[in-house]
Order: structure tokens, then sequence, then C-alpha cells
């Protein structure tokens, strides 16, 4: 499998990458045709002296706090958003932010990110070279590095376009314990803005609406709202961006890990009015939409009011509000007071509603 | 979206897995049908305290060396194996080795992994429970956990039964200094065993042979071998295992980042005898077919014969032997000795050979 006239590896100019505007197999092979792929659309985009190091892994020090008791995050998040551009962002920015946020949500600092790429033969270089764009923008944005990949190609049909999946490592601070287990009967439940944002974009993108709109995703990383936010208050117990299932399931979700009940009143929701019309024509509940740029915070009451000051100091939190509170009963159940004065039970979402929105 | 009769959610025993026998979209909503998947499929098989908590990311305290100038590893690997299973493996098993050994490749100890799984809408749930049972036998064989996950379901059509993402964070003790770009001329180059079985594995598994054979995949975690290397000597330069592109890809890239030159000889190289038929059959080169459980070390002259020992002393590593050195001129070029006295310029993979080996 050799070429006939081998040719010098570690030629500072590689030649320009075949098939240029096309992802082709090849460019999965590990060899040659990968190496140009990487050296010409990849690093332009992403590099910094760790991707330069070209090795199995990126190594790096750990700031001096780690000695004082702090301790590491990890997580991870795929990406098969469909379409991949969408209004206010595209696959590549969802990656990063997706697991910038998940880090923030134990109250880490994330540090650095990690991006495995599955690309479909066919697949648009032009494209790919935007998303890597984005990506380097959201890096910078949350001020991560990302610090090694992997690229992988499959034949035509056995993807859409491409999947990003983003993993990440962050510091927590020691005086730092963030789970969703750790709601507390009296905690005050903020919301850092509007609901259901991403996911009516997303529709939108796709052409599913059927009227015209001007909504754009949320999506966003949330790292310096959380660091603001702890910079205020040690007595954030719970924070938790509510994504896939949206607002309600992310709910019913802590309600349940922290056995405690939750009561939220539905007129405090922040809704934009042009989510709140799409959904009302769709069928949807807002609460039930995915958001990729909002979290909720369950804060001791005594300092509920300075995180949602700290909140508000922010442009990404300027609409935070309390939206409820942790009661002790009924444990694992979510109640709403609804807009007409009744009180219900909030379910989470049962079965998809929008498929691959993130 | 939510349903006429609110359920309580939190429940002890969520009910049984609608459509049990295949993944359905629903499985990706981030709602219940999500919860259930994650409770009675991937719970089952990988359940460790980290991800007992349920929160979006881990958090752990790493070990206390770090205090002494230790340093972290992170890495990533996407894969897409076609079939899934195959002999002596399964895409589970790749994908968990595959972390593992990126961290070995750079002398660290693996700790943790991250695992992000897209599973294609059909799916048959029996295949994912074998494939999750091979990811956790193959971590408690490496002896790390798998502490943070994601699911994302696409539609029919849309990826080939399921692709998995992981990524691992591991610790690099202060005296190891190991990079692709640390080779030195008088360095001994030792290969782990025998080449190529792992692709042409795969292959068989695709019915491509034309003829029945024996051959099993040497997917394998390599991390307790690099251990004992480093136990042996700190005098290892490089480390890399050479997966796609094979060895002759390994070696051009290693010649390139070092700037020196390689030469190796062809008659020390392990082949297995069906390995040799098949690729003479298909008109491959041996050393262009992917591993998955070997590797090649660079070590100082001085030490290369206890580093052997050592390796030779595991089963994994037990055909383990010096292949070639390193030499100052041509940089950036493999020379190879043929079996005929020859001497041949050995170069990179150019193209595909084999898509979706791994």
């Amino acid at each position: 499998m050799t070429e006939d006239q081998p040719s010098v590896q570690g030629a500072v100019c590689p030649p320009p990458l075949p098939h240029r505007d096309r992802i082709v197999l090849g460019h999965g092979s590990g060899g040659k045709l990968s190496r140009r792929l990487i050296e010409q659309v990849f690093m332009p985009a992403l590099r910094n002296p760790f991707l330069d190091m070209r090795d199995d892994s990126a190594v790096f020090q750990i700031p001096m706090m780690i000695a004082d008791g702090a301790r590491l995050a990890l997580s991870t998040d795929s990406h098969v958003v469909s379409p991949l551009f969408f209004p206010g962002g595209d696959i590549g920015r969802l990656a990063v932010c997706g697991t910038v946020n998940d880090l923030s949500m134990v109250g880490a600092s994330p540090l650095y990110l990690t991006a495995g790429f599955i690309l479909e033969e066919g697949l648009s270089v032009a494209d790919l070279e935007r998303i890597l764009q984005s990506m380097k923008h959201a890096a910078e944005e949350a001020g991560i590095f990302i610090v090694a990949g992997d690229t992988k190609v499959v034949q035509k049909g056995k993807a859409d376009g491409l999947y990003i999946n983003t993993a990440g490592v962050g510091l927590v601070d020691p005086l730092v314990n963030i789970s969703g287990a750790n709601a507390k009967p009296g905690d005050i439940i903020i919301l850092s803005g509007s609901i259901g944002d991403h996911g009516i974009a997303v529709l939108q993108a796709r052409g599913e609406l059927g009227f015209e709109s001007q909504i754009e995703s949320d999506v966003a990383p949330l790292n310096h709202l959380t660091h603001g936010m702890l910079e205020a208050s040690k007595e954030i117990h719970v924070l938790r961006d509510p994504t896939r299932g949206g607002l309600a399931t992310t709910l019913n979700e802590i309600a349940s890990q922290s056995q405690v009940g939750i009561i939220i009143e539905e007129t405090l929701l922040p809704v934009n009015p042009a989510v709140a019309s799409a959904c009302e024509m769709l069928g949807f509940d807002p609460l039930n939409v995915a958001n990729e740029g909002k979290l909720v915070a369950f804060v001791s009451e005594s300092s509920a009011s300075k995180v949602i000051e700290a909140m508000k100091h922010t442009e990404i939190g300027k609409d935070s509000v309390a939206i409820g509170r942790v009661v002790s009963t009924p444990p694992g159940i979510v109640l709403m007071k609804t807009q007409i004065g009744s009180t219900r039970i909030l379910d989470s979402l049962s079965g998809e509603m929008l498929p691959r929105i993130c």
C-alpha cells in the first residue's frame, strides 16, 4: 500500500489537500490524507501548544491550588444536532459550550477540553472549517483550550454531516460542594433567563415552524456566570443546565436526587413572546423545550439575593429571577402554581418531543 | 408534552423499558425513556460511585503525589469500527482500550474515563448490553473507572449501530518525559509483539477475507505493560501504539516529529503466519495494517535490554523484540533493510486501505 514514489514525510509544506471540497474516506486512514486534514483544516483553527505536540495525549501541569485540597471534575457530551447550523449557533459552538457547562454545573472552572469528530464522507470541508472557527471562538469566550482531538470518517449514509464529542476537565474549589443531591428545604430556585429558545431555534432552522420568527438559540458558555455566582456565595447547593427534556425534566431530576419537593410559579417563568407563540401553535410546553445557555441554581435563602444580584450583573444572566422554592414534602415531586391559580404536578418529559436538538 | 397521567418521578423501580429489544428515538430525549435506558441498561454494567452521583460531571480527588510535581494527561478517541463484533473483541473493548492506550503512550497511569454513545434507532438492546459488559471487563482489566457518560440517539440510517467516544485522564510521574519528539540517535526501537492482527481480524469479521482463518484482534489495554517498562527504566523516550496506518505510519510520524532517521530490519518484525498469508493474498503490507494492543518504544541503548526483559515478563509483551535503531540522518526518513538485503524507504500509508477498523 506504499506509494510507488515514496515522498519525504515531515516536509514543511505538505501538498494541498486533495478533494479539498469534500471529506473522503482516506481522511480517516491515519495516514497521509489524515495528516493533511489535520495540518490544513484542524490546526489552523484550533492550534495551541498542546495540540502542537502531536502526541497521543496532552500533558499539562495543574494549578498549584490542587495541593490545597481542590478536586477535579470530568465530563463528556456527544453532539448530533440537526441541522448543523441554526440561528444563534452551530454544532461546533454547541459542542464546546455543552462540556464547559457540564463542568460549570458542579462548580468547576473548566480548564481543558478534548474533541472527537466523526465525519461523514462527502461533508463539505468549507462547512467543517466554519464549524471549527465556531469552536475556536467558543473556546476563547469560555477561556479554555482544546488540547487533544481525534477524527474518524464513516461512509456516506452512516452519519449526518458530522458528530462531535467533547470531554473536559475542570478544577473544583475546596469550598464548593454542588450536586443534584444537595437541594435542601427552604432553598430558593433561581433561573438565569428565558426558557425554550434553543429548541425552538433548531426547529426553526429545520423549517418546521411553518412561519417566520427571529428566535435565536441561547447556546453560550456558562462558566463566567457560575464563577461570579460562587464569588458571591458558596451557599449554592445545586446548579444544572436544563438541556434535553427542558426545565421540567431538570427540576424532576433534582427533586428525585435530593428527595425533596419543589414548588415553582408559572407566572414567574421568563419565556420570550416568539417562543411562547411558537410553542402554542405547535402544542409544546416551553418547560419541556431544551436550553443551551441557561441554568437553575438552588441557593440557601440567606444567600439568594446576593447570588441573583451577581447574576444580574452579567449580560448572560441579566434576566435572572427566583422562580420557586424547595419544600420537604412531597419528596421527589415538582408542583407548579399555574397562571389560573391552580397547582399541578409538573412531570418530566416522556418520550421524544424534538429529536436531535443537541 | 407532559403525560395525561403524571407519574411519580423517582420511584425506586421504574417500569420496564418499553421497546426493550430496540433503541427508539425517545431513548435520547433526556426525559423518562432516557432515564430508563440509563437505569436499566447502562447502570447495571457500568455502575460505580461516580456514576451513582448522576451529576453533570464526575468530581474526584487526585492522588497526593500530584503535589510533588506530577502532571495530568488528557486524551480522546472516537470509535466507529464495523462490524461491532469481531474475533478477539468488539467496539466496547476497543473504546476502553483506545483511550487507556493513548494515555499510556505518554507514560501516564490512566485513572478515569468518560464514554459518549451515539446510538442508531433500531439498535438491538441485547447488542448494547453485550458491548457494555465488554467495556466493564476492559475497564476492570485496565484498573480504571468510567466516571461520566452521555447518550444520544439518531434516526435509523444516520449512524451504523453505535459509535462510542471515550476520553480519559491519567497521571504522569514527574520523572517521565515521553513524546514522539524525543527520539534520539542511538535509541533502540522495541516492538511489543506481532503486527497486523487487529486489521485482519476486522476484515475477517466482514467476510472479506474469502477464506477461513483463526486470526484474533490484539485489542488490549497496554497500561500494565508500560507501567512495568517505566519501573525498569525512565530512559524511555518515545512510546506509541501503531493503530490506524500501522507500524509504517507510526515510525514515520516519530521520525518527522523528532527529525531523526530510523532504520528497521524486516526480518526482525514478528508477523503471525495467518496474518502474513492473508496480507499476501490481499496485497496488503502488514506494516500498514492497524494494531490495537501493540506498542513501539524508543529506549536509550543502555536501558534497552532491561526494558525488553521487563516487557517479556508480561503475557502481552512476551514476544517483544528490538527491530531497529534511530540514526541522525536522513532526518524524517524511515529506512527498512528488506529480507533480500536491500534497503528501501518505508513510507506512511497513503489514502485509505481498510476503512473503519477502529
